[in-house]
């Protein structure tokens, strides 16, 4: 086999097959994926769950980063998106574009840690496809992936379920990910590296659910941070969410990097953290679950849900004042997942 | 509104929001869509149905073509996949990696003509995701559709299922799709214009399964043509089949075409054509129910299955020579789908 990605690697012939023969059939190895035909065929759902549905592409750079890399990425953020409705994941798809000439160790490294992330997730990757393109498009490698996930019956989240009164919660710090990229582009080393964190977060929802089937909302916080995320519950629920600085954690290294580069922390990419909106009496039983998961050890919560004007999140600061935080305009930081 | 894509469209701020209310929701206009939350949350599935899943990537060059472009064709063969196992299609995803200075009104057409593809197959475009590229990346448009699909109680459709005494059936002429992009590329024009075949196949099959269900393997021969797909169900299980060649449906034009390139139809991809292999006693109610369908008019009986070698494919040829067909090697039509 070649040592890099041929044109002939997406004709749908003989390269075709070696490549999934010796590629991606080893690392995804599952029974669902085996079958090699035009679909794959899943398990029926549990008696009463309903499907749910979602997709992401990436196009993240570079495709290697403190602590992923875009396999791991297109695994986790797919997953999570189902886990914010509640969904277990039942199997995901995988689509490549890949660019003529990248050197096929790094499919093979990319391919290792999508495998790596979906056994983390307890997810197959079911089926895919592979699409080459010519030199000097697609900068080595986007991925698509889409899943299907079971959401159990008598789960109900949406962004339009947050109430007046409900606590807000974040499960961790703000910021690594989209710093963990920004510090491997611009070339900067620091005594403590920055590193993203990206990780699959259905086990940790899976442990939320089971404190209390009482959560109205879930989301993930990734383009456009939490501030953006916060804008679109507030829009879809017709409430105000007010946030307290003072509670949102953040790590020093990512504060100090984000000063520099003129980067507010409400506003970068996260990929392994949630935001819960609960009724106020069930957010200790919430956060003692999220504290009791090792993706959740400093989940806090970080404000409430007001009545108020429909649609705004407004921030009270550590000095006293009030800032409104608006939906991000603009483009922060392109490429970021 | 912009009237190109900027990369502030991928941002996931207010431009990704507006990219969205203006162009994706009205376009696609339905219910799962609606509720924009992470995924989409679909009916649960009739008793007993499994569910399938598929994904392609989508990276035609050029993006509009004589009898189609990106969009139709990224609906199509999503639909077409899950079809070739039984299975009705119950809802589509879509992401898309968008090119900065991609003009809007391009995007607006492909949208539309997607919307137009999914109401043809009957299925609704229930979640998505859209991603911005610099400049000079992309192509102006990649596109990657999932799909979830229903297989009935009681069909079990798979490469595996050819049996010796087997009927093969192609639902009408080949090399359609890859000799119109060929055309298109090449600037050559026609008295008879060349134009893709891409069309959704569901309505053909469930029309074929309602005449039997004893159907043994179903599949659309795209990248590779028919010759690559033959080679792929004649391994997968593990028999000989063996076509006539005079019983093979071309047209004239993209026979002539064809010629003039030096491509054999027998390799170029087709987006609206299935090949059928059903028991000999069964093969005529198939051949008639194909037939009484709009996209199987010029059907036809093409070849047998047969023990003979395993994983062979021959051609017994007008001239009454035997020529083996083996899979595509190398890369005879790049960008085709």
């Amino acid at each position: 086999m070649n040592d890099c990605i041929l044109l002939a690697h997406g004709s749908g012939g003989r390269l075709s097959h070696e490549l999934i023969e010796q590629v991606f059939a080893p690392a995804f190895h599952n029974p669902l994926l085996a079958r090699m035909d035009d679909s794959a065929v899943l398990p029926t759902l549990p008696p009463g769950a309903r499907p749910a549905l979602t997709t992401d592409a990436y196009v993240v750079q570079p495709l290697f980063f403190p602590g992923g890399d875009i396999g791991r990425l297109a695994v986790c953020g797919t997953v999570n998106d189902l886990a914010m409705l509640g969904a277990q994941p039942l199997a995901l798809s995988a689509a490549f574009v890949l660019e003529e000439g990248l050197p096929l160790p790094d499919l093979q490294r990319i391919v290792a840690s999508m495998a790596k992330a979906a056994a983390e997730a307890g997810v197959p990757i079911a089926t895919g496809d592979t699409k080459v393109v010519e030199h000097g498009q697609a900068d080595g490698c986007f991925i698509t992936t889409a899943g299907i996930g079971a959401i159990p019956a008598g789960v109900d989240l949406s962004g339009a379920n947050a109430r007046p009164g409900d606590a807000v919660l974040l499960s961790g710090t703000l910021g690594d990910h989209g710093l963990a990229i920004m510090s491997q582009r611009e070339g900067l080393r620091f005594e403590a590296p920055l590193a993203s964190d990206v990780a699959p977060l259905n086990g940790l929802v899976r442990q939320m659910l089971e404190a209390t089937p009482r959560i109205h909302t879930l989301r993930d916080p990734t383009r456009g941070g939490l501030a953006t995320t916060l804008n679109e519950i507030a829009a879809q629920s017709g409430v105000e969410i007010v946030l307290e600085e003072s509670a949102v954690p953040i790590r020093p290294a990512v504060q100090g990097l984000a000063e520099l580069l003129g980067l507010d922390p409400l506003y970068v990419a996260n990929e392994g953290k949630l935001i819960a909106i609960v009724p106020e009496p069930d957010a200790g039983a919430v956060l003692a679950a999220m504290r009791a998961h090792p993706l959740g050890q400093d989940a806090a919560i970080i404000g409430r849900v007001q009545a108020g004007r429909s649609g705004r999140v407004s921030l009270h600061t550590v000095l006293g004042a009030h800032r409104i935080l608006d939906m991000l305009s603009g483009e922060l930081l392109p490429r970021i997942c």
